[in-house]
């Protein structure tokens, strides 16, 4: 992929698996992630990003490969003694954890933009792709349960386990929100731009919905690629097929390339899947399943070959 | 001591010595700790309160007893995480330390008084005897010194390790700050008022400046009892003679005895000082030097049982 510059993005777990694999493949400078912030929550005074970290740990090596978030043999010892105040413990925070929290939480109270502080953290951690929060203003997933009302996003799939009923989606914000100056001049210099297999209505509509990424995305001539998050009628991970089913969706991969629309202009499906035909979307079907980092290598390798087969 | 009730003022490592002690041999009902805030500071977003918490991890039998601070064994990943993002990592904290500050930020946000969630705090760790910051108000002693020029109490103490040159002191907020409501009731219903042996200028000093307390204090017709912070011409622990030298003070249990002047009607020296008489104030002299458990207990029924044979 001589100079192409590649954008993927990301929510948590599965889009960090797609950019550890592009990053495996492609010189630093030519990858840029784009990162989901409608998860992103304050807990104890702290501001937590948990796409963010899940990528920059991910893209580290720091990552906990067993969960696929969080710092891998990290110690749990602040929790434990919350617990001991009796303080609230759903949301699982590592003591090096806590670290990144403190330091991006302070450096915001100095007065620093996030995406200058997702920067600082990913050079001290050595991740010499470029990471960028889709935003630097305020946006949060709403999950509206039939069960709890509306829940903070985490709430909802930490605290609840992402098992309340969803009744709809709100992403608090979004209309005010506008994308960074960094993430549109990348989208802008693209040559390929992926949507990585991510929860389509949790981790990337919070990104479509901020504008101009939508009409900015659609405007560009290029490849845009979503890659699947659906494998045989399944979510590989997380609540996307439950989701599906609670808005009254079919649980498939074409469900997904529909929902993308315009935004893209090809889908990498799963060999597993039933294959489906969308207009002015091109088709391939992969293993997506992304088990070993060969994997992810492989399977980036595969899709970017297959982008520069278009005509 | 049936039914005395004892109220000891206490800074950090040198009134948990004594507090201890107290703490071992007085029903709990009948002793109330009242600490210093002066050196409350915040860091990283986090209200950290090491008086108070020096008290509580040392009433709690939690303390790491070679510092006489912080949790014993406790581990420092975040601290060390804080490192690899060049954060600020002057004063330590530890993993289950960060618990207690997570906590206590939490809860003032939430409205709660200082008071109230020291109470929390005693109470989660298995503290049965009141512990009452001296105000809930913001008063910050300030060190004024030749080489940084005014420096917070936590810059001066632990960055700087209280090296520099102290030209005054200031005890910003003391003006306006007022005691507790519980501070006071405590002292009202006090049958002994200790001042424990802690640094005079930098910790006793502070609470003093609260009004009503000197006042109040004075006001009361009870032994009012001091202990030395200075043993031979030496501070057991910490700034103490080094600052009587920089304020051109003799470094003597003397000195400490005048500065308290009429706020105490009692003084406990030690054995190896030279003896002196401040009129008012009657003496004593005990080996003050508290290293075992057993010492505190020795000294604060020593200390009790004098008072209790005055006439």
């Amino acid at each position: 992929m001589p100079n192409q510059n590649v954008v993927v993005l990301v929510g948590g777990v599965g889009g960090a698996k797609l950019a550890l694999g592009l990053a495996q493949i492609l010189p630093p400078q030519n990858l840029t992630v784009i990162v989901n912030v409608g998860d992103d929550f304050w807990h104890y005074g702290l501001k937590i990003c948990p796409d963010a970290d899940t990528i920059l740990y991910t893209l580290s090596g720091l990552v906990d490969k067993n969960n696929g978030w969080g710092v891998s043999g990290d110690t749990v010892n602040t929790l434990e003694q919350l617990r001991v105040y009796g303080g609230d413990s759903w949301f699982r925070l590592g003591d090096r954890d806590i670290a990144t929290h403190l330091y991006r939480t302070e450096r915001l109270r100095q007065g620093a933009r996030l995406t200058q502080v997702t920067a600082e953290l990913a050079t001290a951690l050595g991740v010499n792709v470029r990471l960028f929060p889709v935003t630097d203003d305020r946006m949060e997933t709403i999950v509206h349960t039939q069960e709890h009302g509306a829940l903070a996003f985490q709430e909802y799939f930490v605290k609840h386990r992402w098992q309340p009923t969803l009744t709809r989606l709100e992403y608090a914000g979004s209309e005010s929100a506008r994308a960074s100056a960094e993430v549109i001049e990348a989208i802008e210099q693209a040559d390929v731009i992926l949507i990585a297999p991510s929860n389509p209505y949790l981790s990337v509509e919070p990104m479509l919905r901020i504008a101009p990424l939508r009409e900015l995305l659609i405007s560009r001539a290029v490849p845009r690629v979503a890659v699947t998050p659906i494998i045989g009628a399944q979510a590989v991970k997380g609540p996307a097929a439950k989701i599906m089913r609670e808005l009254n969706l079919e649980v498939s991969a074409e469900t997904v390339a529909r929902f993308y629309g315009n935004v893209i202009n090809g889908f990498v499906t799963d060999t597993v899947n039933t294959p489906f035909v969308v207009d002015g979307v091109r088709t391939i079907a992969l293993n997506t399943l992304m088990q070993t980092d060969a994997d992810k290598a492989a399977l980036a390798n595969q899709i970017l070959h297959w982008i520069m087969s278009w005509d």
